[in-house]
């Protein structure tokens, strides 16, 4: 048999067994006529850009076979599930992940009820379905992912089905571009398929309707050399596939040799629903947007769509396609390519299959000597690049970093001595640190650094994405896809664990002092926190020793999302190195040099999370302790946020009893947090002292000013810290009238030498703790893992 | 003079004056030599795009006067602040709307002074800038408010400047097809000037390193004529602009005519930095990313590069551009164009004096009819719907419904019995609802319907924002910047108020169980309540007639952002028009015919926000009177979000006394939320009672399942609240073992029927409040305005 007819077999199979799902609860071989019970109650799916992905499915597969080519295949209309779920039984990987779900008739049953339907599986390609790395619900993200995947793997190539709906959004516009960044020699292949359907959910969609020329010009502006396939005849259509694909990949093959500086893609024009119901009651759906989801609706009730419906689907010829036992014939069977070569089964999609750990070279190496605490300054992600210099010395393959063009901005440029930007466009004299293959990912765009390391991790590697604090808001909604990802794929047996997705924020919203209001944002942590506990960590080192060991626990760890917090701007050394890793592995502790509660119970707990709201604790505690001798005064700094919470509700949670022996129960706590303050109160609400929490944050007052003018405009000062305490310690209000006064003129003192001169008073700003006391930080509490 | 002299002088004028800002707090006229004490101490602002910014805005306001030409300047690489605030200076605006900073020598250092200083005006273009609608900081919006400011406005011309760092962002990229969307009569034109400076912070950018006809090709697969004007010698670049736009307006004029169907953009190639200092300590800066801040640092100290900075200032020959009184000699004032035609005194960039309040059909004409509460369902959205085709109707030119292709799936169909699709591409046979100038504006881009919004609203236009609720995440970050915008601007007495950008929500989480995991996400609401009390308001209507309530409201606010949450799926009719009215009012209320309190104190309060939380809570209070007809229960229901905040913190907030009279001070109170159950806490930690309240949410479990099935994966559903009255309210568990072992038995079987008939149970589907009793709905409290 000619191998076009096998691969529309093939396509014929997947395509019955996705009308299968949508509709069926019962015989699915259609070995008797379609009665009312075997169709589901509720009938969800998609089916309108599903024969095109079956489409691609099985022509790729000819390909991989031809040229046994290690492939993947994301699906950017990954609503399209059923077309994803049906190559996988097709191939047999169904069946070795999910054994219930036998290559046979009673399997198919399963695979056609569990389809959408309570207890069974999402309508959306997601880490259930095997051979996928991308999620198909939120659109924008297939090419970005793509390019990650293909990234370090120099053989693969990464089949990516981009949308005509998908195509109109922001992320994936700006993903085309992606091609700049890619080494011919050292990373893989990206091969866009844009299937235009014509239509989104009740539109037609941009690309479908500009005149061809300008799609043209689009993708060879885009650097691509585009093909276009288009049509609704099947076997017409099916030759103009092949004889595509099989230049194409001369072409990859010639790229890949240098001989060809640009990557073909293919724009594949094909009906909406294709093969389906052409006209329902008299309208026309098939090419229509009407084939979005369920082009026949009430079928169970409505004899004439039930016989449509079966109409439709022995237009597929499943007696040709499946035997009596249900299993698919030898000819669609032989289509299918063998083992890891399979799409389904690729380990690339299960990335976990094919991580290994990073080499760690000791952090401690880049450890700040102290003499005494808070007493000098050093520049927290300065130490924390040279760091990273190491890791990637230590790993030339399997470790990137992601950035919006702001590497050396956050004072990491010291990985630029041992690598460079990724670069495969024009290179000037007067650049610096360009190069293919370069180990640093800089794009302006935060969504391409994200889409790009989500590819690359959930592919088996490692990262971290380094980013302004405030615009790593752009990427919320791709956290919680992710973030939901790692949830689902938690639960998943056969999804090996991936490296977490590591965030450095920094140029915080305390030091975007000079940029302005429209940079001060820290509410990425309200977003974060929202996710399942097992998967998110968010991390506030104080000072460079502390963020090394949180940076160095955050690349060893699996399957979270991690969010640490730290500046680039100098800080004060607050830890020796011994001291940073008790501190990070306990998550939070007392300072017991900066308080004078020497084992008692204090007066009053000053907390403290991220560096600047603990630099102006420090200084409240000074203020304090010179003016209040008598006030026992105990300073609490938490680096790992979870720890608030109740034991009941986070893994890092602390126990109740450590939480009251460190906040106690009845006495004030004045909280200094770098985010919205709430945030605070939303992880502390069952603990028994809340009632005596008060928190201070940012509380949305900023524009371009001084550092300490911003703590002041949030009230996160030291001075004013210390009206704080006044006013929340029982007693204290009436004793120090006079204190407080001075404190409050502190404030007026310090913004007027600050409008005057345009920087802070230098009293202010070399504010170091009193020299000659001791350098230990005893931290109490249990050590336990973070 | 020559006119290219003029406008070149006017160009030395603003690059004069940008240096100035970036440097000086002193000497502004250079009339002594450059002193350490007239160096500002701490050197922030962006030079690098501004002299390319200057060469814009001279160039244009040539055409603006020979065309007289309606225009507004909307500068992408905002960062370039100065160049925005000396052409509003050299216009006479700035001193119109500060009349502090007089067009003169105090003037100009008051100017300098100011800028990026405490006490000043922030360093990018902010909502402080005359003649901006367009904030300076996070980047990728340019394009798309450009286009929203052109929307129904036939006469006017937005000049868009995009940056080249700013052309790699997805929102960006995705921008270029805007043209798509633009009426040729009914709309105005925005004219992209792409400037290619070559460097974003540190990294040269994409689209200057393409090849050229690479990048032509992009511009017109993007359906644009480009035209390229690069070089970097003033004289012979100041004719290529002229003439280049001598020709675009000319295009410009043939597109409005109907002669030509492509617009023109402008690529713009000019070195980084242009007309600073080239080369600094033996290194280029001009032309390289080292322009992209100061060029010139540690001037105080360092005289070499005073000197530098000296040399630079006079370059501009300042002494041939203002007076000895510091006021811009005549032959620049007469380069300016007059009053209003001014771009930086466009009463278009202060959207709120051309702004006109919507003629509002009654909302109340589309009242659902009860015949009793909680009896009959209708589809809250749809009704919404036919409201919002009135308004449309009603007001054909300043009101536009955004939305990625979801109005028709979200049930706003109706407006498309008065109005169309927006659509200037191709339109085939098969297609409904598609036209030029249409009000409904579908884009499968939120970052487009969002940037739109803003643009359209920001220049005095109405409109509202229909997504479904988990996607709505994809804009947090422009949210952000859109109430940060919205916080400053309310300080700035010349800015008039513009309409509220109003945000429905549909297809919520409740009702996503269709579509699975990916859909399911509340958490807007968390960064929503993050920005100023005065700009966030949050509104969860429980059923059609409130909503329309609300939708009235928000669309008379000004100067808000309205999230409301208002489900697609028909859920009970709970309030007949009036006492919708009168809840939405009071914002919060007692439904009486739902509690048996009556009137006295309850043992247990159930209180909810949301429709689907309202409906479960409506049906446990129906199985307590029932189970338990001694237990007096109330019901509170929730639509005002921000109600539930302390009068201090919002000033929608609720007088302690009247929660205490609604939740009491220490009954249990058990919330049932819409959204992420901490959100609650967060609101309500301050109130008396907090401790006793027990809040259900979202909690992050989901899949492809039933409506009732995601609200027992969450705990929300009716039988687990029964069971937690029995947990909390004391003394009843030991009473309650065989009820509360119902409940349990009445989930397991509840979940048992979903997965054997794929839907939900009848009796928990087709649920409806006990026929017979009482239609009225008391509410408590004083009436106050929403």
């Amino acid at each position: 048999m000619d191998i076009l007819e096998s691969v529309d077999a093939y396509w014929r199979a997947a395509n019955y067994l996705s009308v299968g799902q949508i509709y069926l609860m019962g015989n699915p071989l259609l070995t008797e006529p379609l009665r009312p019970e075997h169709i589901k109650p509720r009938l969800l799916g998609h089916w309108g850009t599903t024969p095109g992905l079956n489409f691609c499915f099985a022509h790729l597969n000819r390909v991989i076979r031809e040229r046994d080519q290690e492939m993947i295949y994301i699906a950017g209309p990954g609503h399209g599930g059923p077309a994803a779920v049906a190559h996988a039984w097709l191939e047999g990987t169904y069946s070795e992940v999910y054994p219930e779900v036998t290559q046979d008739r009673a399997g198919m049953a399963r695979l056609f009820r569990q389809f959408s339907f309570p207890g069974g599986i999402p309508s959306h390609v997601a880490p259930e379905t095997p051979g996928s790395i991308h999620e198909g619900g939120e659109l924008g993200y297939a090419l970005t992912h793509a390019y990650g995947a293909a990234l370090d793997n120099p053989r693969l190539v990464v089949a990516c089905i981009v949308g005509d709906g998908e195509a109109e959004t922001g992320p994936l516009a700006a993903s085309w571009h992606s091609n700049k960044f890619l080494d011919p020699s050292g990373d893989g292949v990206v091969l866009p398929i844009l299937h235009l359907n014509g239509y989104k959910i009740a539109n037609p969609t941009v690309l479908a309707r500009i005149p061809e020329e300008e799609l043209i010009k689009l993708m060879e502006g885009y650097g691509y050399r585009p093909r276009i396939v288009a049509g609704d005849k099947p076997e017409v259509m099916h030759r103009l596939m092949a004889e595509t694909l099989d230049e194409v990949f001369d072409e990859i093959a010639a790229y890949k040799d240098g001989r060809q500086s640009r990557l073909p893609m293919i724009v594949l024009r094909t009906p909406k629903g294709w093969t389906g119901p052409h006209e329902v009651d008299g309208v026309q759906v098939e090419g229509t947007w009407r084939a979005h989801q369920v082009p026949l609706t009430g079928v169970r009730d409505d004899a004439g769509h039930r016989a449509m419906l079966e109409e439709w689907m022995r237009s597929y010829r499943p007696q040709e396609l499946f035997d009596e036992t249900g299993e698919p014939v030898h000819e669609i069977r032989q289509t299918v390519p063998e083992g890891a070569r399979r799409m389904s089964a690729s380990p690339h999609a299960n990335g976990g299959e094919l991580l290994r750990p990073l080499t760690l070279p000791d952090f401690r190496d880049h450890a700040v000597q102290l003499t005494s605490p808070a007493s000098a300054l050093t520049e927290p992600t300065r130490v924390l690049g040279r760091f990273l210099r190491d890791v990637v010395a230590a790993n030339p393959r399997g470790f990137r970093l992601m950035g919006p063009d702001e590497t050396a901005s956050n004072r990491l440029g010291a990985v630029f001595e041992v690598t460079d930007r990724a670069w495969n466009a024009e290179i000037l004299p007067t650049d610096e640190h360009l190069a293919p293959g370069g180990r640093v990912m800089e794009v302006l765009s935060e969504h391409l650094c994200q889409g790009w390391l989500e590819g690359y991790l959930l592919t088996g590697r490692h990262g971290l994405f380094n980013c302004y604090e405030a615009f790593i808001h752009i990427i919320d909604a791709m956290f919680n896809q992710h973030a939901k990802w790692l949830e689902a794929s938690r639960r998943i047996p056969w999804r090996r664990p991936v490296a977490s997705l590591n965030y450095l924020l920094s140029s915080h919203v305390w030091r975007q002092d000079h940029n302005g209001f429209s940079h001060q944002d820290p509410g990425f942590l309200d977003v974060v926190v929202n996710k399942k506990a097992e998967v998110v960590r968010v991390y506030l080192p104080p000072d460079a020793n502390t963020l090394l060991s949180v940076a160095d626990h955050c690349l060893r760890s699996r399957d979270y999302v991690n969010v640490v917090v730290a500046g680039k701007q100098p800080v004060h050394d607050l830890f020796t190195m011994q001291e940073a890793v008790i501190h990070c592995t306990r998550g939070l502790g007392i300072i017991e040099w900066a308080g004078n509660d020497e084992g008692q119970e204090p007066d009053v707990v000053l907390a403290c999370a991220g560096d600047v709201p603990t630099l102006e604790i420090l200084a409240a505690a000074d203020l304090l302790r010179r003016h209040l001798p008598e006030l026992r005064v105990r300073v609490v700094n938490v680096v790992d946020l979870m720890r608030l919470l109740p034991e009941s509700e986070h893994p890092h949670g602390l126990p109740d009893a450590e939480y009251d022996a460190l906040f106690t129960t009845d006495k004030p706590v004045i909280f200094n947090f770098h985010g919205y303050p709430w945030l605070i109160h939303r992880l502390t609400y069952r603990r028994t002292g809340h009632d005596n929490l008060h928190v201070r944050g940012y509380k949305e007052e900023g524009t371009t000013t001084t550092p300490f003018d911003m703590a002041m405009l949030n009230d996160i000062d030291r001075f004013h810290l210390v009206m704080d305490v006044i006013d929340r310690v029982p007693g204290l209000g009436a004793k120090c009238t006079h204190l407080r006064q001075r404190m409050s003129d502190a404030r007026v003192h310090a913004r007027a030498y600050t409008r005057e001169h345009g920087e802070d008073a230098p009293e202010i700003r070399d504010w170091t703790w009193p020299r000659g006391e001791g350098t230990e930080v005893p931290v109490t509490g249990d050590i336990r893992p973070l």
